[in-house]
């Protein structure tokens, strides 16, 4: 059984749910490579990489060491079900440089060099999208750190992302890197085990999820608008990315039922805000509307449809005007501590109390 | 927070979702008339009726007998939500007659006269829709018994509607009566508690729901819609109504997601199907089709995709055509016992085996 | 269908789950007295109070005014099923002084009086304990005030406790006033719609609950032990309270399933910790123990086992030992912001690593 | 995090939950074997046997092919976790004979031989428990079938168990051979893929259980109680086994809270009871008791607290007696077809109508 994880696609582009970052009893994983598209598919994801360590073999006396062989199990049934499968591997040394994702790789296997630029090197020579793995990892106090390997594998153009998500955790310094340097935001689950020992289903314990924003369907459209870093980043019931794909993320999930209404004097009209997207939402105020006062705080829960209440202001107030009110989604961050705007519009028919 | 119910709408018909039989503390309900409408709108639900009691009012010591007041008062917190209220009342007669609801009505008050006869024809007068009550309640074996009361009162013109499901029940006895004496079915909880005592969201706990399929999302387009017969009744996750009604909500409701293949020899193809629809689908094959061997039962969870198996049967075939898989739809009656037809529909490029 | 919310009794003393704060039909609530005892049994609650308004009768038009009306209706119900049901009213007046509750009435009627002296006093004749309810609504930022008028109530030995929790809300200054001033700290519903639209049965979002530790299961045992001050307070999933009460509340609540190891040189040994409470358990390791390491945080979810991991820190230790891992539960707090100290102890046989 | 499953020991022995049929990744499942021993942990089972194919090795191009490793791999974390595991393997030929399970064994590899005589007769010399597995499946229309291959295998004393519930099946055919054999019946899911994808943890969709009762907890403890036929099968909420087992399963599971009561002529009296067991219980009154009526048919929740009403049937019966309420358990059979009868024990003080 698959459940739906609805986000709306944006305008010319589809919204591709991935997770690009997992793991398979090839390397230090516990599920065999079909699990994770069986899993994927389940969850509503459109896309994943399997990515196994190059370096890192824990089973290897029991598993094959050949690094391209969770691809090729994985195959037929990601086929089968229609789940794009992206080929990728996970070059894993100590930090620093630490761990990189190579996406879209031709063979894996070449990637086992013992210097890690040359494993960059090939990789990018294969045309791979090459991202930085959670960089807070193991330093002091989780606090990520931009060594200076980082930043010479970024001039040598071999890195297009860093995962500002790892597993269950949203790391704002990573994020703000990604706006700095014009890098790719990315969230993974580096999932090892059976998905369900990690997450569920329900917004609070779903898990990460990086939205791609295609021209189309295919493995293919995914590496072009990684390389063009059109990705937003989902974590539980936050999400995380530039405000040009955040708004109309927000815009294709909220529905206004009833925009329309009379308003007379200082009387109560409630609005019908409907959530069809797969995070709830929470809006806050961000300063009162002209002509009516309205709720300081909404939640709205994903597929749900809650009540925001208006108050009219006024006992003159008189002809139809357009309302916007000025809410901000505290759980949108377009940077780091930043709430994406979104404005809600209704058209009301003000009358004046009839004394 | 409102959970929403989906129904597909029907060509030219808005399918409105509703509870025709509920009570409150002005007769032998415990919640004030306002709670009604608001589980209502939680509960996804388009309209409903408030029938208490004309006759027994076991709180009249303490609460107002006026049996126009549930609706007045309630009416305010309709609107505000955009609930449609129907005036309502039941006339609650021993068996036989037995209990009616009379829809529509202009004075509640007027129907507290000694005869049931009386009650009936004033209910009728002030152009009310007026169907019998749980037929089976009270009877010995709990079985159905169409009495000479009824006959005449059907005779009269005064009855038009027949509870095929009071609260979990379904009863097909009365279903059938319905069928032969074009009478339109209900479905109604006869909630009093709280209506989280009785039921939640899910398909398999529900309440009763008579679907309504009007021209207009109004009380007069329910009127018009009833009298005309254009109902089915949903109980938790059975549908019970006309196949006019019943087909094009199946249709409405299913998607295959992947329609179009290729299917080389005897190999297998997984079909998506998407139900998105509030309740679950009982599919089961009707026969085999040509061409192809399906599944043979298949369950499809509201709100989820699962997969349906086909296989080539001929290692031969070749070329494109349309194969219909033909399923009957084991939790749509359309008359008692007898599930809804319901074929699904793919593409398929065959292609022989080379040898 | 009643859910069972278990809190472990304390040596010598009962723990009963109540709720003294609720309201029905006959002021401003929407249910039917009974309601609330049913809605009580379902929630796996002890005893209650129905604590109708004294001056506020919205629905005077349609129900008696008769203030002992609720408890009357009530009490069939509550002795059918065995919940405690405690005769209330609520003196309702402007802030300051605010709202009363008044507990163990003997006739309601008396209270309603012009001067609310009067009915406090009143009340106090009848033997009641006296609170005052949620003290920093509709002041301003919410931000509780101890008026003249609560300490002249105080001073006259009319005041007994305080609501430190009040629906979803905590209040520190409230509670710092009960340990300042030695009064009972309460912890109600104030619940007006159907319970089910407010709260649910899991620890995130079930409905507050005032603990009282009482010699008997009778109203007199609950009455005494208010007097006495013998109680805490769950709102959500935090728990309010004297240390001589949380204490047996967390050990009677956790259990070590394998408290007895041997552990060689630095290997991990995993803990089973179940926790047999209705609340969650959030521990935070107060101090690095002696002779392991421990983990510093440990979420342990209510009917669950969790493992938590120790890890010897010497190769060389030998010998065995009773270890102490001092933990803090952080969701028990004895004062604002100060949470339980507990103790988790283990009987370890220390291995020397054999070179 | 564990959820704990209760059943209550039996007098003298330990009710151990184990699921003794399972798949990895060294014969055709898809987890690797330390999954198996933390899902057992988290699903709150006490043992499980690891029982992959000797014949059947879909991996073994990239999959070690010692029969051993699955045991050697999964045991570290077994002891770290308190689970015990089962070294164990399944013989797996065509039907007939088709599948066998043997546990306990010393060594897997040994029992790769051409014959299946042979097989069967080495794990018999390493001691091991023998059961048939799954002996409908893929027999015509799920039939199970004795062969005279399974009678020659019973004859020769190497047959000890059935599978009567195999993943989601219960099949009465074997329940009535273990019956007439005197074999002892087992229940096992047969899992291959992670458990989440098939079961979760509720009543209505838990994985299958043997539950054993057993001296002692350890591997030893359930070899005994196998070969001495001490076990029952749970198969989502049926319970399957003999009544000697079964009564006292029961007896443990439900508690009257209330069962001592006075009852005045005609009067109801709402008994609590209390079920703390893992199943659901489907009680049926197999005959009306004397003095009282009772509720027909009472369904009462895993973990929770029903009404069960009863009524006094005469105005003049007086005096204190023990009423006994025969009620049948629908959904514990004693052999198929055969519920467990189980009496209910009141203690009534009768008192007449004064008239």
């Amino acid at each position: 059984v698959r459940s739906e994880l609805f986000f709306p696609d944006l305008p010319g582009l589809l919204t591709l749910r991935c997770d690009l970052h997992t793991h398979t009893v090839f390397s230090d994983g516990n599920v065999w490579p079909t699990v994770r598209v069986e899993e994927a598919w389940r969850d509503g994801l459109d896309a994943i990489a399997i990515s196994d360590h190059i370096e890192y073999l824990p089973h290897k006396t029991d598993v094959s060491t050949n690094r391209n062989r969770p691809y090729e199990i994985a195959r037929p049934r990601a086929e089968a079900l229609g789940v794009l499968l992206i080929r990728a591997a996970e070059i894993t040394r100590e930090e620093p440089p630490g761990h990189w994702n190579a996406l879209f790789l031709t063979n894996c296997e070449a990637l086992n060099v013992p210097d890690y630029h040359d494993a960059l090197r090939i990789a990018h020579e294969q045309g791979a999208f090459i991202f930085w793995n959670h960089p807070g990892w193991k330093q002091p106090d989780g606090k990520s750190v931009w060594y200076k390997e980082q930043e010479e594998v970024l001039q040598k153009g071999w890195l297009h992302g860093l995962e500002i998500v790892n597993g269950p955790a949203y790391d704002p310094t990573v994020h703000q890197w990604c706006v700095d340097k014009g890098l790719t935001p990315m969230g993974n689950s580096d999932v090892h085990d059976p998905i369900a020992f990690d997450y569920g289903n329900s917004p609070a314990d779903r898990r990460p999820i990086t939205l791609v924003f295609a021209r189309e369907q295919s493995v293919a459209g995914i590496r072009e608008a990684l390389f063009e870093g059109r990705t937003a980043v989902v974590c539980t019931n936050g999400v995380f990315g530039q405000e040009r794909f955040l708004q109309p993320l927000f815009e294709g999930s909220v529905q206004i039922l009833n925009p329309e209404t009379t308003l007379r004097g200082k009387a109560t009209y409630l609005v019908q805000v409907r959530n069809r997207g797969a995070v709830d939402l929470d809006l806050e105020l961000a300063e009162q509307p002209d002509g009516v006062s309205a709720a300081g705080r909404v939640w709205v829960p994903s597929g749900k449809v809650v009540l925001l209440a208006i108050r009219g202001v006024s006992e003159e107030l008189s002809g139809e005007r357009e309302v916007t009110l000025p809410y901000r989604v505290r759980n949108f961050l377009v940077t780091p501590g930043q709430p994406l705007r979104a404005d809600l519009r209704l058209r009301i028919q003000f009358l004046p109390v009839v004394k």
